[in-house]
C-alpha cells in the first residue's frame, strides 16, 4: 500500500489507456485527465468521437470520486456535447459535488486547447465498504 | 450513392471500430449493435468498462437515428449501469422514441448473452438539413 | 401497520396532491399515476406545464420503488419532453429496470389519453434500511 | 412591447405561480428564482418535494434561456437531489453554458437560505423562430 497511488490503481483500466486518457491530477474530490486527439479517435465526420470523450471524462470522474481511498461504482452519467473538436489535447476537471457515506456526483467539464467548453459531464457513483489500496488523497 | 449504406456510412467511425463494436441491423429508427468483450474493454476490476459500453450504445443510437438518411448529431446522452460483465458479447438495441424534424429520441437497452440487462442508454439527436448519402432505410 | 397501504403513504405529498396526481395503481416494482390537466397546470404557451408533468412521473416512480415497503428516495432524474398536451388526463407507468439492495431504478412513460408519448422519466432511488408500514405490494 | 418584460412572460406559467415560484433576476443567458417553502410543498417525509424543486429549477432555466427574447421550450432536462430542506427559501440560479441557434443548455443550482447545495438541474432548449415579446435582456 505504501507506494501505491490513484494513478497505478487505475492504470488497470485498459479501455482508458488504449484510448489514451492520461491522469495528470487527483485529490480531495477532484481529478484532471487528458486525451491526445488522434486518428483513432475520429469518428465518420472527421471530429473526436463522442464514446472517447465519455471514456475522457469518465476517467476524470472515477480518479475524483476514488481519491477518498473508498472504492466507488458508476451507477449513471449524463453528457451533454456542445462543440466537436478535431485535433489537439482534450482536458475533463471533474469536481465532486456530492460526497455521502454511499453516494457520489461530480461534474466534469470538458475543454480543448483554447479553453473553449466542448462537453459536460455529469457521474454519479455508488460507494462500497472496500477501501482501496493508497492513502486518501487530499 | 446507390451501393452506399449506413453500415459503410458508420463504418467511418475509426473509434466504433477500434472498440470492436459491429452493426447488426439498423433502419425506420431501429438498430442493433454488438461488441464481443475483450481484454481492451476490462476496467482496473477486470470488467467491461464503461466509456467502452457507452461507445457500444452510442453505435447503435447513431445507426437507428440515422436511418432516415438525413443527418443527426448527438447532443446528450443518458447511461445507466446496472450490471458488470467480464466476457461474451454485449448487444444494443435501439429504438427511437421521438422523430422530429429537427430532433430525435432514442432508447438503448444493452444486454448480455444471457439476455440480462447490463445498462440502459438514452440518447438525443439534433437533425441537419443534410442528406445522408443512401436511402432511408425501412 | 395492518391496514396502511401505499396509497396512504403517498398521500402524505402534499404536493403531489396539491397537483392533483393520484395512484392508480402499485406493486412490485410497477405503478400508474393520472393528473388531470386543470387551468392550474398550464404554463404561458397554454400546455400542460414541465413541473406539473414531473411531479406526475414522479410519484409514479416513488410508487414502483416504495413497492417493495422498503424507504427509498429519489436521488435523480431525467426527463425527456415529446408532445404537449392541453387537456384531458395524462397518465404515467412506472416499471422498475433494476432492483438492488441499496439502488433501484425506474423507467416511466407519460401518455395522454389517446395513448401518444408525451414524455418519458427515468429514476434513480436510494433506499434506506428502514422498513415502511404496509406490506410488500406483489 | 414597449412595457412587456420576461417577467410578464414568465407569469403566464400558471404552475409555478401555483408552486409559488418568483423570477427574482434574468437577463443575457442567466436567471435567479426563489421559492419560499410550505406545507404545500412537503413530501411524506415532510420535507420539501422533487416536483416542487423541479418548478422552481425549471422556472430559473426557462427565464435564463429565454432572456435572448426568441422562445426556446424545454426538451430534456436531468436533476440531482443531495440535501432535503423543510423550511426557509430556496433559490434557484440558472447559468446557460450552450447558446446555438437551435440549441440552449443551462445549468441551474439550487442553495438554501445557508448556501448549502439541494439540488442541480441541466436544461436542454430548443429554440423556435418566434421572437418573444420584449427586448433581449442583456
Amino acid at each position: 500500500m505504501e507506494d501505491m497511488t490513484i494513478n497505478d490503481f487505475l492504470k488497470g483500466d485498459k479501455f482508458a489507456l488504449f484510448a489514451g486518457v492520461e491522469l495528470v491530477a487527483a485529490g480531495n474530490g477532484y481529478a484532471k485527465a487528458r486525451m491526445e486527439i488522434k486518428p483513432l479517435h475520429l469518428n465518420g465526420g472527421g471530429v473526436c468521437q463522442g464514446g472517447a470523450i465519455f471514456t475522457l471524462a469518465d476517467l476524470a470522474f472515477a480518479a475524483a470520486t476514488n481519491s477518498h481511498a473508498r472504492l466507488t461504482f458508476s451507477i449513471a452519467s449524463e453528457i451533454h456535447f456542445f462543440k466537436s473538436e478535431k485535433e489537439g489535447f482534450l482536458y475533463a476537471e471533474a469536481h465532486e459535488t456530492f460526497n455521502h457515506k454511499r453516494l457520489s456526483n461530480c461534474e466534469v467539464r470538458i475543454t480543448n486547447e483554447k479553453e473553449e467548453l466542448i462537453a459536460t459531464f455529469n457521474g454519479t457513483g455508488y460507494r462500497k465498504d472496500t477501501a482501496l489500496p493508497f492513502h486518501p488523497l487530499l
